[in-house]
């Protein structure tokens, strides 16, 4: 029979063998390959570790045996001997998951030792304090991590000893203490664990790989999984490798490097170094460290090697490198590397220039940023010193990244009066409606109490690029006081604050923002992207100045304008108003012509702006109810201007508009078939706008007009026949010949189910993907904060369905609508509209899906083209 | 080359070929084939309707000639010569589709006539008179039937004939005026026409012919198939055939019979006789004719070759016939036979009889009775002599049949005082919502403004098989003066109305009530189905009333007891009310012990009259704001009852239950999971009282607990755990062991798309295809009234998916479930409930996809029987 390796030398690995080796073992096994200076190991598989977790916590034999065997590899290879009393082989244990994960088993340093063995350890070092040291460091380490044992039992031990002997740091203890010490844990050790601490090491080596077994089912890490998406049968390796010493006096040290600076992208090596000292010293920050720069004076050779071996990882590994060091009497030890986190900027920086450096080639470089990468490298920032200096007085839910400042605002109107006397406003408010787009679009940046990442403020403030906060829920507005009680604070408006929309922290302070603007790095990436993406990326855009920031960020054109935004302008809502109310086709007419000009306008400009790209308009969506006056100033304002008009009969017409669930109700489509002059209007405006603007500014963009919220075949012939009625009259009165499409939003789950019929009468479909989500689960994006948070902390859902599609729900519905609709007309273009278009893991899913754009908000469109461009090279 | 047969003689066919010779024509050659008399003749096909259709309106030379052909052997047949002067051939020309179908053509009498061939005719029958009013009807249907000209031309002129001789009545015309009305009739025709009227027999024929053919595509038909799901390319066949005329003396005469009594079912020949006079006489209405009892004393010969015939004729066709012929000259002529529509009553007299009388097997017998018939036997009704002798006041939508009469009722108050004294309540109101359940139970009948068959005063109403009348906008309530202004009428609360739910009338008298209780044969036809059916039927039924009545239709058990209904009894929503407003979960479990007695002692009551059957309850499933007070008086109330509670916080809890769409929200398992203390104390109580049942009573229902709107695999799991965990200490503590099922509706369309995951949890499945509709088409039922009616009218639908599952959307997303629950678990319990479970056509389709039952209102579960076993019968 075939006998399962469970134990690889470092020499018997590479870096491929993340999956078997972790990631951690894969590439200590690839830097001995390369010859590097690695003290030498060996890995037990993350098949052990499944295998540990079957048999329910045993150690098969033929497991240890395999470890015993490696044993004694590194025996002949170090000329050491393992539980030797007198020339003690010393390791250290490490747990190492295909990917680096919190709440798993840590370290073990200094495993072997015991009281006879760390004798030798004094002597050979001529450093009794340093043998002792290591060796408390080795029993507390095991009595907690191993064991179990808590660590504070262990440092009130230490605590006890300090004032007994009368020293406040643990530095000043002597060899003899720290013996003293030793044998406190020890007895401490027995109590609660009921055996005598191992002197053996292979005992202690076997305990220590067995608790970092363990280690991968402890609740923080399964939490970890759940909410990373992380299979649980992956499993952790444990690394064994040789110890080296950072501790051994001036000609040794301890290090953490980059390969290059991970702030900015510089190519320079950046990190730290502390001289005598071990890993956890650098960590636990005791001493300062010395920037890495002046290991170069303080020991050119040792630099020297170290930045040969950082080119020499780069050119392996493809990527910027973080590494950790160790200098044992003047020898250098590299003792893990990976790849470095790094800021947004640095990123671009760093792709681009490894491909000038050509290192990686272009496709290579984009598989290196992160989506949030480019989000970061384009929203603005407060300087990270200002951060430092100044304690947020209310923290919320980060729901539109960004920083900004500005005075306080709690109405539209404050914010628009502000702006007029050039001041920027913060939105404060207990939850913003439609009526607040204007004020929200004038303001620098939103806080809302109620609500969570998908309510209205954050749905619409990410739209606008507009730092927003949601679910502040320690701040209390005072209307008619017009004051803000924040924390212990009590603020009024007109006070200045700053919001961290990004980390979601509100500070009453004024702080600096820094800016990063749309850098050559980032067109070099876009241009990258657009090289090796077969999934377009359009903007959801309303106005001229949407698209403009859309282009900015690359935009293949525009694949969502919504209509109705343009209607609540305080000149046009009047006019829709008036044809809400009207009793007949006349006065309904009379009022959508004073809209058609506005509107045509509207839709010129845009125009102007999209050029000869796409640009596809959405006919009127929203129930009629949420343009009805609010107020009864504005109640009485309508009842003024409409002829026959009494406020007890709009009050009557309201009553009949409102819905239990406006969502289900009366819009879309429905407002088409019932009202056919509302899309008339719209028609008109739309082609009379195209042939004007190709007039006036010889722009021919390709026009699509969209229909939403359709249901069936049916729905779409009598739609599309009120819209082609309507533009045949126009393009005959002008004589013009424009090449437009019709198409349908795709939103509704039916609509999925019947999609084969819908494509025999649409040109393009276009998922709505918010709406469908709402439909296929059932669960309304307004309301489901409540309780989409115990579900979500739960586990009770993959993951927030508003944020990621939903890939068995959603997806699957999606999946029907591409064949069904397909299967009729194999050309048919299918996009995505709505939040979904900008998050990444939804453009992979619909550039598989064979979609051929997504579209987003215009701040959005850099991330979907990464995310679309490594999608399609990864496929 | 195969040669189409466009023409059938009537001895070719015989009655299975309804499809090619439409249903009229098939019956006729079968009457043939028997031997009957039957005035000869032949059929123009179907597929010649379809082929001229498909011609633009051109009669190909191919059917000319078969229908030429067919004209000779008619002449060889009779003796007679098709356009002959001196021995005319005369015809009827008549359409005849598949089914019957108004707005089709109807009839052309004594095609072939001309001014020289009447004149034979009037020699041969001696009788000017019938001979030119033969003529005068054949010009003038003619003219208005095959080329359209405007029959109210032909009636002035014959008014303006009237006034000249100075008659009153058609029938004082003499020959003479007959014919001098012929020659103005053709002035007329040539007028409007632009050529003269045609001479020829042929060329009349084959235009008769081509406007039958016409006929199916004129509006009236188009609509008519959209609504009743006909096919446009089913046709139209056209019947032509020899007359006879039953005007020709006191030896002659016309009838229409029935085989038996269409209104009791009785075995007695029912119908009447005219006379010497033609068919449309009878149908005119201008003489009284006699009842066709009287034929028998009149012409005892005559009468028993017609009853032998009604007798042969029953026995061929398996069903009641309703028949038309005449008698010329002495002789019978049988001209049409079909199967008789009859009221419910008499439907299920003839079905049990004809099974007694060995014409039909049991099968049979269930195919013939309509759902309709059931509902119609099952429904009080008013004597029909009363509804004759009073006007209705106002007219409203039909929404839960039956009548009622009693007093007038504003508020659910005046309805519970009401009943104290004894006194029979019509319940009047805008609209009903959840806190009018107990009202409407205590009523006899209801009454809204507003809503349609879906809304929730229908949906509840038909659940408690009480009348209802909604949308019956032309009613103004006035509750301060508490008046009600229907049409001309005030009425006052206190003042006796009558409703007839089955029609939508209102009447401001107190109507007598003739109540049909379920008869012997109404039994027998219930133990047919269930030796038949495939599919069981459940009932939803939420108190012990409810299942005793279910238990009268036969009902299998109860597939859904909804929980909710039974906490918004006065004594039990203050403890809900406390139990919301909790805020922790010790006050929760306080306030839940207080609801746990009466839920278990419902349960108990539930279960006793559930006997050994099985019983499906529902978790706790609307949104927690439906439970909340509504008036200042109930919020008052409720913060002094609870300890700690302020107006303001009781204010605040209930803003933060406020949803936008809370059909979306905050409802079904969402419950069960954010307050797991409800769900437990549901558990507690359905286990506590099933043993509680079975000690008393010695009953052992299969309790089966049902989680609502689960949406995934994960969220079953945490919910099933809560219920498991309380069962297993609920049964150790009473040391039982009881086998509960646990399983879940499928409701939500991802449900449906995931069903897979979730059958590894759940042991049933039941369809909610109320929500199930609501979500997959996007549309609210209560607030789709306003649109969907004009859905329905302009046919953008194929029918209310509220009324009729979705096949194509909601039917698809049922099949993927049960593929997908089925490919887990083959043995997987799939049922339906909710308003679609007790309608014929979507149980047919239930039975279809392999459901094991349908439940629904106690009184659809007859209705729900009989369409399963049709449908299982049919496959």
């Amino acid at each position: 029979m075939f006998k399962t390796k469970y134990v690889y030398m470092f020499n018997e690995g590479n870096a491929k063998m993340r999956e078997l080796l972790g990631g951690k073992g894969a590439n200590l096994c690839e830097m001995t390959k390369m010859g590097l200076p690695v003290p030498y190991g060996f890995i037990v598989t993350t098949t052990a570790c499944l295998e540990y977790n079957k048999q329910n916590g045993e150690l098969d034999d033929k497991i240890k045996n395999q470890i015993y065997n490696s044993i004694a590899k590194l025996e002949k290879k170090t000329g050491k001997k393992f539980g030797d009393d007198r020339n003690p082989l010393l390791l250290s244990v490490r747990s190492g998951a295909r990917v680096s994960m919190p709440g798993m088993m840590d370290t073990i340093l200094n495993l072997g030792l015991n009281d006879i063995s760390v004798e030798t350890l004094a002597n050979k070092t001529n450093n009794r304090r340093f043998a002792y040291d290591s060796y408390r460091k080795f029993v507390q380490m095991y009595g907690e991590v191993v064991m179990g044992i808590d660590n504070s039992e262990f440092e009130k031990l230490i605590d006890k000893k300090k004032k007994a002997v009368k020293i406040e740091k643990d530095s000043e203890f002597t060899s003899e203490d720290l013996q003293e010490l030793i044998a406190d844990f020890k007895t401490l050790y027995k109590k609660r664990i009921g055996e005598e601490f191992p002197t053996s090491a292979h005992v202690q080596l076997i305990n220590a790989v067995c608790a970092v077994f363990r280690s991968w089912q402890n609740p923080r890490a399964v939490v970890y999984r759940k909410i990373n998406n992380i299979p649980s049968d992956w499993g952790t390796a444990v690394n064994i490798q040789t110890m080296v010493f950072g501790n051994m006096g001036e000609t040794s040290g301890t290090g953490v490097a980059f390969t290059r600076n991970p702030n900015t992208g510089a190519k320079e090596i950046y990190g730290d170094y502390l001289p005598n000292a071990q890993g956890e010293d650098l960590v636990a920050g005791i001493r300062t460290p010395m920037p890495i720069s002046e290991l170069k004076e303080q020991n050119p050779v040792i630099f020297k090697q170290f930045v040969d071996v950082c080119r020499l990882l780069e050119r392996r590994f493809k990527d910027m490198q973080d590494m950790e060091f160790t200098v044992e009497n003047g020898k250098l030890y590299i003792l893990q590397t990976r790849n470095g986190k790094r800021t947004g900027v640095a990123s671009l920086q760093i792709a681009t220039d490894m491909v000038k450096e050509k290192i990686v080639n272009e496709k290579q470089a984009l598989m290196m940023i992160l989506p949030s990468h480019l989000e970061n490298a384009l929203h603005p920032t407060f300087d990270p010193k200002e951060l430092e200096k100044y304690a947020p007085i209310a923290v919320g839910t980060p729901a539109s990244p960004g920083c900004a400042t500005g005075v306080i605002a709690l109405t539209n109107q404050k914010i628009l009066d502000n702006k007029e006397n050039g001041k920027d406003s913060i939105l404060i408010r207990f939850e913003t409606s439609a009526d607040d787009i204007e004020g929200m679009h004038a303001s620098n940046g939103v806080v809302t109490v109620r609500g969570g990442k998908t309510s209205h403020a954050a749905v619409v403030a990410r739209g606008m690029g507009i730092p927003c906060i949601t679910g502040c829920s320690s701040i209390e507005i005072d209307e008619k006081k017009k004051t803000v009680d924040i924390g212990d604070f009590t603020l009024r408006e007109g006070d200045i604050v700053s919001i961290d929309a990004t980390t979601g922290k509100v500070y009453k302070e004024k702080l600096n923002i820094r800016k990063d603007i749309v850098s050559d790095n980032f067109k070099t990436v876009l241009s990258w992207c657009d090289k090796y993406s077969t999934i377009k990326v359009m903007a959801n855009a309303d106005t001229q100045k949407d698209v403009h920031t859309a282009k900015i960020f690359g935009a293949d054109g525009v694949g969502l304008c919504r209509t109705e935004h343009m209607f609540f302008e305080e000149s046009r809502i009047k006019a829709i108003r008036e044809m809400i109310v009207a009793d007949n086709e006349i006065s309904r007419e009379r009022a959508l012509k004073k809209i058609l000009p506005m509107q045509k306008r509207d839709f010129v400009n845009i125009y102007k702006e999209v050029g000869d790209m796409p640009v596809t308009i959405r006919l009127l969506d929203p129930p009629l109810h949420e343009f009805l006056p609010k107020t009864e100033l504005e109640k009485e304002e309508l009842v003024k201007s409409v002829n026959g008009l009494t406020l007890e009969k709009l009050n009557e017409i309201m009553n009949g508009l409102k819905e239990f669930n406006p969502m289900l109700g009366f819009r879309g489509c429905r407002l088409a078939v019932a009202y056919p002059s509302i899309a008339k209007m719209q028609t008109r405006a739309i082609l009379e706008a195209r042939i004007e603007a190709e007039e006036k500014y010889g722009v021919k963009p390709n026009v699509e007009i969209m229909i939403p919220l359709i249901t069936g075949k049916r729905e779409c012939k009598f739609v599309k026949n009120i819209i082609q009625t309507e533009a045949n009259e126009v393009l005959q009165k002008y004589g013009k010949e424009i090449d437009y499409k019709i198409g349908t939003m795709i939103e509704v789950p039916r609509a999925c189910l019947v999609a084969d019929e819908i494509a025999e009468e649409m040109e393009f479909f276009s998922f709505g993907t918010n709406d469908l989500t709402q439909m296929s689960y059932g669960l309304s994006r307004d309301d489901s904060t409540k309780f989409l948070k115990t579900y979500l902390e739960n586990g009770l859902m993959e993951q927030d369905p508003f944020e990621t599609i939903d890939i068995k729900g959603v997806g699957a519905l999606m999946k029907v609508a591409i064949e069904k609709g397909r299967s009729v007309n194999k050309d048919l273009k299918i996009g995505i509209c709505g939040e979904h278009g900008g998050e990444p893991n939804s453009v992979k899913l619909c550039q598989e899906l064979g979609l051929n754009y997504v579209s987003c908000s215009p701040y959005r469109v850099a991330i979907a083209k990464l995310a679309g461009a490594q999608a399609s090279i990864r496929k």
